[in-house]
């Protein structure tokens, strides 16, 4: 008998509650979970506040079987998730050895330093005794786990790579042994160049006729729209059915689509690139870096990548991509001449198979009637062929300079597709 | 007399528990709430489900007088916060024929569609007719107003632009109208290179000494730590307070302060250089353009960045950056030495006053016994000098990455300031 097992998220601390930190690890820990078959129900955030935390612990084991609680559990006086969990479960707090002599190791051999252990870090050594400690192996406050009326709760540190070790190694091991899981199924596919409630329209016939059993969500960021298949149940009978639901799918949106998984076109440049043994630059001006940061922040991308050519000033423009001094004044900097120049320049100072050129305004200040902000041109091909495009957003500075990035990645996996 | 006013933020939608964004919204209206004085309580993300959208509302006005909704407002049939709002408020949809008239003109002249409006575009516009309509300039679906036994319910669209939009223009004024707010002060400083516990253990003694009514908060981030004091009360006093209390803290953490307040160091940055009229250029190596987007994500950066060379493949450092390719043979990539030809290389070619240049294995691959993954070498400076420095970071790609931005940016800033 499979089980439906729901799992809410208690995040603690100050620092969330005035908005001086971004919850990035929700978003991890909602997909690890529902990838084992765990439906994340709710997420809550809380303040290091005594009652607020009692509080959200009560109403969260009222619904969900599962309650990962992160944060709090810093050696400093704001800390006070452990204390309060030592008695919301009733324990006395006791010294784990097996902690402190971790503790004691990753100052001195891996943290280095020359200072002796303080009464703090000492302390984050001791547990309730009525907690089950998982090592973690990457800090020094240690993971608990408690367990109430058939309910689990797990708390563990905040900082990202520390929680995530606590999920990998701990959590999802623990919930996938203890639990008969469901089996969840996704199909996601994006699409490029078209409203929500244009899409939603052109699927209306394919949406009404799905199966009960088969979810179809709609989830635009960043002018695309990531449309996903979901399904639970027997894994076979899921899968076949997903394959066949995703194929009918892709046809209808045939003529927008992007890319056909869930990846991000900085992977799938990768992956192009990879598979023809084939090189890649970059000239940007607008984008000041951010589409290189984007190819390179995939693990492997020296393979492929070799270099980018950030022309932020003209004179970088005429000095390193051998842009024409003439070209600028007649066209100005953001012009299709100038972006084909960019091309042409460092595709020859980089010598890559392809490369991508943008130059663009992307605001606050800059704009011009004839040229406003958000006014984009991309260039993207290889030493044969090179295909421009103009754009214009219509948002602020970082989410015009995201859009243009993402745009020009896009263009650049197309071209590549096609001229293969 | 001052209110204490508290407020909760529930976000609805699938994608928040699936993962499949991550949520910015929350940490940026919670520091637009505490400039004002409204302290954030909690913040429940649910799914796009009826009950538990409903009980969240019952939950969240039992115990704040301000509950700000986003999401769930888009025009496919997966999006319900506007039904739900309209029975939980009892009342019933009419069509709201300014906002009609609103998406009609962005549909014709802002998104240039061809096609004429869709049904689903025109529900858009439908309200219930017990909500106040505030206006969304930026987008088509409606920003609502309710109010019940002295609750304040503001719903509004989970696209971040018109989220930023709603807050601005319509919540912001609204409760500063609404209520007698209090006024909170913060002061914040940076500390670079100390662990938090010893940290705490150095201003064991500041911290004891407090006044009840200000508070000090510990926010460690990418081997920063922000140390925060807050308190709350009537401006004059809590201004003069806290400036006594901040130059106290400012004396005791002067060894580790990076900067005594609570901007990025991409901020600072541009700050420093605007103020001397300087400009600055990046090589870029391991970091594949990320520092050269931080200082570009700055609005106004053209007026002091030039330009990076991103010189990911050995040949673009040799062919651009004039790096020799002896030293690369001797002494390898990522070494001291060749950090210093990255860096001169690129203030010739570049012609700015300061340059960074930085090298390094981010890992998961390229590591060697000798040379670890997170070994990194920076180099900043001028004409007339060069500063190096090696460091190691233990985390994985992406955190590398950024420290190493973070650190290089830091090291800039502090040559800056130490030679003007």
């Amino acid at each position: 008998m499979m089980e439906n097992i729901k799992a809410s998220i208690i995040t603690i601390g100050d620092e969330l509650l005035i908005g001086q930190v971004i919850d990035t690890n929700s978003a991890w820990m909602a997909q690890e979970l529902n990838k084992i078959g765990v439906w994340v129900q709710r997420r809550v955030a809380v303040g290091d506040v005594w009652n607020d935390i009692w509080k959200a612990l009560d109403d969260e084991s009222n619904t969900s079987n599962v309650i990962l609680i992160t944060g709090g559990l810093g050696p400093t006086a704001d800390d006070i998730t452990k204390p309060l969990l030592c008695k919301y479960f009733g324990g006395r707090m006791v010294m784990h050895e097996e902690t402190l002599a971790h503790v004691t190791y990753l100052f001195e051999h891996v943290f280095k330093r020359p200072m002796p252990l303080l009464e703090s870090n000492r302390r984050q050594a001791e547990v309730p005794d009525v907690a089950t400690v998982l090592k973690n192996e990457v800090g020094t406050a240690p993971i608990m786990l408690f367990e109430r009326n058939d309910r689990i709760f797990v708390s563990m540190p905040g900082v990202p790579h520390e929680m995530k070790h606590a999920v990998e190694k701990h959590v999802l091991p623990l919930l996938k042994k203890r639990f008969q899981l469901p089996y969840i199924g996704h199909r996601t596919l994006i699409t490029m160049g078209i409203g929500e409630s244009f899409l939603a329209e052109k699927i209306k016939g394919f949406e009404s006729s799905l199966p009960s059993y088969i979810k179809l969500a709609y989830l635009p960021n960043y002018g695309m729209i990531r449309l996903r298949l979901t399904a639970q149940g027997e894994k076979e009978i899921i899968e076949n059915e997903l394959n066949k639901t995703f194929t009918t799918l892709k046809e209808e949106v045939k003529d927008v689509i992007a890319v056909d998984e869930d990846i991000t076109f900085e992977i799938l440049l990768g992956r192009l690139l990879k598979e023809k043994s084939k090189t890649v630059s970059t000239a940007e001006s607008c984008t000041g870096g951010y589409i290189a940061h984007l190819i390179t922040s995939v693990a492997g991308s020296s393979d492929y990548f070799k270099g980018s050519v950030v022309s932020y000033d003209n004179s970088i423009k005429e000095n390193i991509l051998q842009v024409s001094n003439e070209t600028l004044s007649t066209d100005g900097a953001v012009s299709e001449a100038i972006v084909k120049e960019m091309f042409t320049g460092v595709l020859q100072v980089m010598q890559t198979d392809y490369a991508v050129a943008v130059s663009g305004i992307m605001g606050p200040g800059g704009g011009s009637a004839e040229k406003p902000v958000g006014t984009v041109w991309i260039a993207v091909g290889n030493a044969e062929n090179i295909e421009t495009k103009k754009l214009h957003f219509r948002f602020e500075r970082k989410r015009n300079i995201e859009l243009t990035a993402i745009n020009a990645l896009h263009l650049l996996c197309l071209f590549i597709k096609k001229r293969s």
